[in-house]
């Protein structure tokens, strides 16, 4: 599994939670299982990542929905992680997602964000990018909005 | 890949449809590389089911709800597939889910049922279960009610 | 408002929280605006009905996706309230709605039932029929499934 | 029913859309019947506003969750409408929402924006404010966010 944290962008974070989320993260078999990273993580955000393989895919060759489902809903429930307290962990309790564009590329991205952080629940929102070709930037041609997830997560005490 | 397909309970089911959706399944990698069955399938109905392996867990050892999604987004697909004519084939748009209690067990089963056909959209009910122990009935205490999801299908030409 | 309750047909509710729900109801002025009264409680149910009226309408004559929102969500939330302790009070923290077919008809009737109770969060389905004609039975021609909705409710303090 | 169109703020929109947008928001007596305004439209955006009245509260004096629904639903459809053809109408088919804070308020203002037009299918995103106090900007302190929506809506042709 490969990694690659950025949260230089946002120095708020607290080196101790920032952490905790790439220990959650890797602490998640099933993202090894399909070769997901953990792309950033901020105050309220993270991001994850899987490169495509062609054992991820559904009949047309799309990235399964399920798997679109697995990164969006890690990076929203890593971005509530981020603010909650430290003794805090984080369960999604529901999401919905709309798949709105065939998900084909080369690479995936899940950007998630806080939209109302909360003592017991959290909501976010996170897009998915299909990414095709090379370097390409945020918001180049290579770069297609393919899914939106709207997500509520709860904090439990961890045992 | 494990396949047991019991239609016969339900033998209006046409079978050049039936093979169509069994097809379907086995051309889906990502269910192989999590180790799906296609566990039942009938009119408006599918079945999915996926026995539990410690690579498809997240960090307090429950199935992922990425791999929840996709045995239920799956069934809910194939159960809206056998209500539509042979030359067209389904995506879903979109889903929501409820992960009502930890998908804990030896197995997990996606139960579909299509709540309304239609020639464009179809919708779907589908409810994950987690057992335990061996041969347990359907209404076994060894099993538990551990997400809900409700999926809109969209019929679309086949290439 | 007229209100016909009917919970003689589950003897285990709880005659305070019953009385409750009831009062909870009558105390929510937008279902006095549309004319929505409380057809049933019980145990993990509730059903709330509105008569037909032209201003509930949008522009194609069908019920106003907002009203048969309006009488779903009561219906959960209430459903959910029924087994909830005493002291507590509920509120929908979100809900999802499939509108599966058009809100045609003389009456609507949201039957929901509770599909998961927690003590936090607890989770309902609940069906929307479009009723036309006089009296008809429950499986009778003249009742339409017209929406779905899922919902999540969370248990507060009453203040 | 006051109305308060305000579409300069995009000259690309086609003025027989806006003429059409207007004249359905004019065609759904449900408005009316809460009192909402057509605030603003554009391209692929439309607001819908509905000042706090006491009969569209549910017990706790917050704007109920189903005129909450009902102003963000229409202002999401008729979002959707603004990219369709000419010959065309629009139904949502489904939605899901996220209460996230209290709808307390003298005026709720529901923003919607097109997250991905299709000849078929159109996906939006709207956000519910709250807003109180007089005459405050968009980013005042008196404007609070207190629910998100996703949809999904179909172009079906005029009858």
């Amino acid at each position: 599994m490969t990694r690659a944290v950025d949260d230089r962008s946002d120095g708020e974070l607290d080196p101790a939670i920032a952490e905790r989320v790439r220990q959650t993260f890797d602490e998640m078999p099933a993202l090894d299982l399909v070769g997901a990273e953990l792309a950033s993580i901020g105050v309220g955000r993270c991001e994850v990542a899987v490169p495509y393989r062609r054992d991820l895919t559904q009949q047309q060759g799309f990235l399964h929905a399920g798997v679109v489902s697995m990164i969006a809903d890690t990076a929203g429930g890593l971005a509530a992680r981020t603010m909650m307290p430290p003794e805090k962990t984080v369960l999604a309790v529901e999401f919905k997602i709309n798949l709105m564009s065939p998900a084909i590329g080369d690479r995936f991205h899940a950007v998630a964000r806080v939209l109302k952080p909360g003592r017991t629940l959290t909501i976010c929102e996170i897009d998915v990018y299909a990414e095709t070709g090379g370097d390409q930037g945020r918001d180049g041609e290579g770069r297609r909005h393919c899914a939106r997830m709207q997500q509520t997560c709860i904090a439990i005490d961890r045992r």
